[in-house]
């Protein structure tokens, strides 16, 4: 599947399958540590992902500088090599922020673009659905919308998708939000009207892939899966094969090892430095890449932390 | 399965399949409609569900006076008559108030208790637990915990129900939640400690039952399943049969379903006073109660929600 | 003022000054310490406050059984013997269930009730001014608006009050949502209507009470004032005379003293067992109560809190 | 007071008194409207403003690629010509973005700056601390912290605020949190630490400005204050002359005027459009800019809010 840019003939439609959010790799001083990079990549590939999704927000986006961002998204479609798609994050406030960093993707050769709603100023949904239409209008790549209220704090709303779903606004959904009960009236609106074949709906919710999955999802956007694409992997070739309980099996195990993304201290340090730290320092103890290091000011994982990481993996195999 | 009380060799262990919420009818001024409930029974009873859960959200429990619950659950136990376990809420703001309904409901013939956390004043999980400890140290029931943050304002913890899990506090879980990242991670730790056959999860998100059941819950707690109690049940029967794939459609049929509970009119109701209206005046088309009357100050659904719902279940094929 | 019921004519229009939500004594076995109850009230009077209210959120009313209010309302009611009028929180789910507080209240001699929108099932704001129409047509007392966010989710918005205060549904409102700007819009538009010399506004901020003042407000229910009333007293004399100086320099005070509701250990305990915790322990070691004990579930304040609480009262010169 | 750089002598030690945070405005196509912005600089300055704050939220900072930030800092330094220092806001995700911004706003003349902590990734208020720490020692600018929990989801505390305060990292708040509680503990904590003389506290809570200021503010952020600059710059004169009564009136005055921000149509557009809307017609309709356009994706005022802008201005005087 050799895609070498926004060639909107060689974009899969729909895109099925893994597509880990990468992992930004840094230096012990911060900067983007692109052998690492490069190395977790290969990592990703040679477990048989289906396509990359760089600058979400696993890959730390918010912390990164825009030309943290730039050196990241080329070393990532660069390694890649056109062996799989790349979809570029360009998250940030609104719409035209989003725009310059979307046509900075085009040209560093992203195959699709990854958005949310605008954030810090709140807007309605029919100005949340102008801004989509904006980008999509501004920049000719596919655009997949990022729907992730933790992060973003409102939602993407049903009406709202299924209209840009219908006008080609949007080519996909990644839904972080967890409320699989909206995605399954999505799935079944998008049914209805014919788009289930054209509109791309990822998960990122990765302890309930086989769930969606059974739903009717096309793929899963795991963060978990940075430390093991071979679990989601096994977990989406039970499911397209229909071996629903081995697909379960296989989420409870990866269910279990989710458990090195809680090891932090929550006395001193964010949930989230707690879940990237504990990826980090597993992909650091799996000889993926050189340094745990998370980006600033996020405190990083204490050593208790990280021997109970070793602990988790040892412990699923994987070590 | 004749249950008349709290005899816990007869409490099924752990409960599986079909629980609804049952609806409180109401007349037009106001009173339980005891007939309607009685009839109410019945057509659930006849679809073959598991259980029945009154006093719940579904029940309007918010809105009923103290007497008012008294009828709902006596006539309940009465119509049931032991043909099924009869589960009842004894939601209020803290554990004196519980305690007192808990004594009530126990007199009254019910077979299992359902609370939640403290509300209106917030507790510490700490707090929360020992909350669920004196509850059950003072009424010899079966309870379960009812995680509803929509209407509660906190979360159930998988650590606060792994304790109380395990000391024996509480017998069960209904997670209406929506939260089905956290509930995963439930039962694989409860089945890594051995208390899945002991303890028993009822999800309450009726949209993603077949996805629940998948990962390992026991049953469901439909409020949906007060209009169609059989597609419930023949969810549930595929899913335990592993037809997977044949849950799943009849899961989307009830998913296309649920579009009833959204025809309010947003500008001058809750959404709640539109989906209990909904519910209510689809059962009443359906001939099962005699008024689709809500609790005050709940608004009516307006006439043409009413030709909507009419709608909806013509071409779900139920009228 | 003898105020011996619901003679519209005796409820002083506007009520003005300080009005503290009484706390509820407690024996360490749980029960309602009307001992101390009578004591705490003659500790409230002989400072020269204006009014009490019981029954409130610092009265700890979500943790009391319904005999519990009972007992609280009547002590306290003839322990008052009509000297100052007697608010009665009335707060529970929704409509039916305060109307039953509220017939209860009357029956006891209270002077006036205080209901909040409903909570658990949420309300659309028609249906909550519904809700509070139906409480004020079952019960022939002044009624006044809680607004308080934090426990009930919901926030009483300008437009609603006006029309409760318009039409004579609402006597008055307790601001404990801590939005000053919200009510200042309110103080001006009820001036603009002439509605502020019938419409009762009391704020339950008690660090911002100089300004609630300054901006009009007619009086002050603060939890603190259990504590020290003589200070919020004094506060109410400057502004009404005017030296708002001395005004904001007593807050200023009394900013300092609620220091002693963050002693508590947080890992441990709610924010709000903390609070009130502080609250009767300070009561205690200025021997107006007899027991600290808060009720279950929450946690008792640690030895080292209490002595902190002591530090506390000392440094402020109460001790 | 000529301020050309960041030589801390020349930056005003508490700085006080009226800080319009300053609207941009923009072509019908979008632009940065240079010449507008200098007028509406003038606009403020000719009313005795004592320093301006651009890029702020009143600023559509959320909306403004980084080319319009640069422009709209740079014109607005160049107008104001050293008259009043101008405090640049530095709005971003995180530190290194945030850090970026800084160094640009140096460059660029600013006098001091203006952060937030992180958002969309959630921070620890440890890691927030450290957040602060790092951008002061990149950029030798005075630092004000924003508390704007509405935009940030996450609230600066009273200790996190002491400890900065106290080891010199910020100058100043800007509190845009509408908690006039916590605030009024900060200032009490920052008289008692002997810090009031040199941490600058700026309320950016437009419709309490005369409380805050009784309360040991030193001065305000108004967004109204781009409309109506000399109606803050009066509340403050009657303020610091001790004249609470005139204060609280010309506030109430204000209140009024602030219905400006609510004539949009709640159907079509969000909050913050309605609001920034009124603003720049009232600007408009007032001569002083010449385009009301906000800034996309945001819906612009329809035509009966513009007449409705109209009509409040007139009632104010103003027009």
């Amino acid at each position: 599947m050799p895609l070498t840019g926004p060639d909107s003939t060689t974009w899969p439609v729909p895109l099925t399958g893994v597509v880990p959010p990468v992992c930004t790799p840094l230096t012990p001083a911060g900067h983007v540590d692109t052998r690492s990079l490069r190395s977790l990549v290969e990592h990703l590939l040679a477990a048989g992902v289906d396509a990359l999704f760089v600058l979400g927000s696993s890959g730390e986006i918010a912390y990164l500088s825009d030309a943290q961002r730039r050196t990241v998204l080329g070393t990532a479609v660069d390694a890649v090599g056109g062996r799989v798609p790349v979809l570029a994050g360009v998250i940030d406030m609104t719409t035209a922020r989003v725009t310059d960093h979307a046509r900075c993707a085009l040209a560093l050769g992203a195959d699709a673009l990854v958005a949310t709603a605008p954030f810090y100023a709140a807007t309605h949904p029919a100005e949340t659905a102008d801004h989509f239409r904006r980008v999509r209008a501004a920049v000719d790549l596919p655009l997949i919308g990022y729907d992730i209220p933790s992060s973003v704090h409102s939602k993407l709303t049903v009406p709202t998708l299924l209209a840009l779903a219908g006008d080609g606004t949007l080519a996909g959904l990644k839904d972080s939000s967890g409320d699989l009960g909206s995605l399954r009236r999505l799935l079944v609106a998008l049914r209805a009207r014919g788009l289930d074949r054209t509109f791309t709906v990822l998960t990122g919710s990765e302890l309930t892939v086989d769930g969606a999955l059974l739903a009717g999802a096309h793929g899963v956007v795991p963060g978990l899966g940075n430390v093991d694409p071979a679990g989601y992997v096994r977990l989406c070739a039970h499911a397209r094969a229909g071996r629903w309980a081995e697909a379960a099996a296989e989420q409870d195990r990866l269910a279990s090892l989710f458990a090195l993304t809680e090891t932090g201290d929550p006395a001193h340090m964010s949930v989230g430095a707690s879940a990237l730290g504990g990826f980090k320092a597993a992909l650091g103890l799996l000889g993926v890449i050189d340094h745990p290091a998370t980006a600033a000011p996020q405190r990083p994982l204490p050593d208790a932390s990280v021997r109970e990481v070793r602990r988790i993996l040892a412990e699923a195999g994987l070590l």
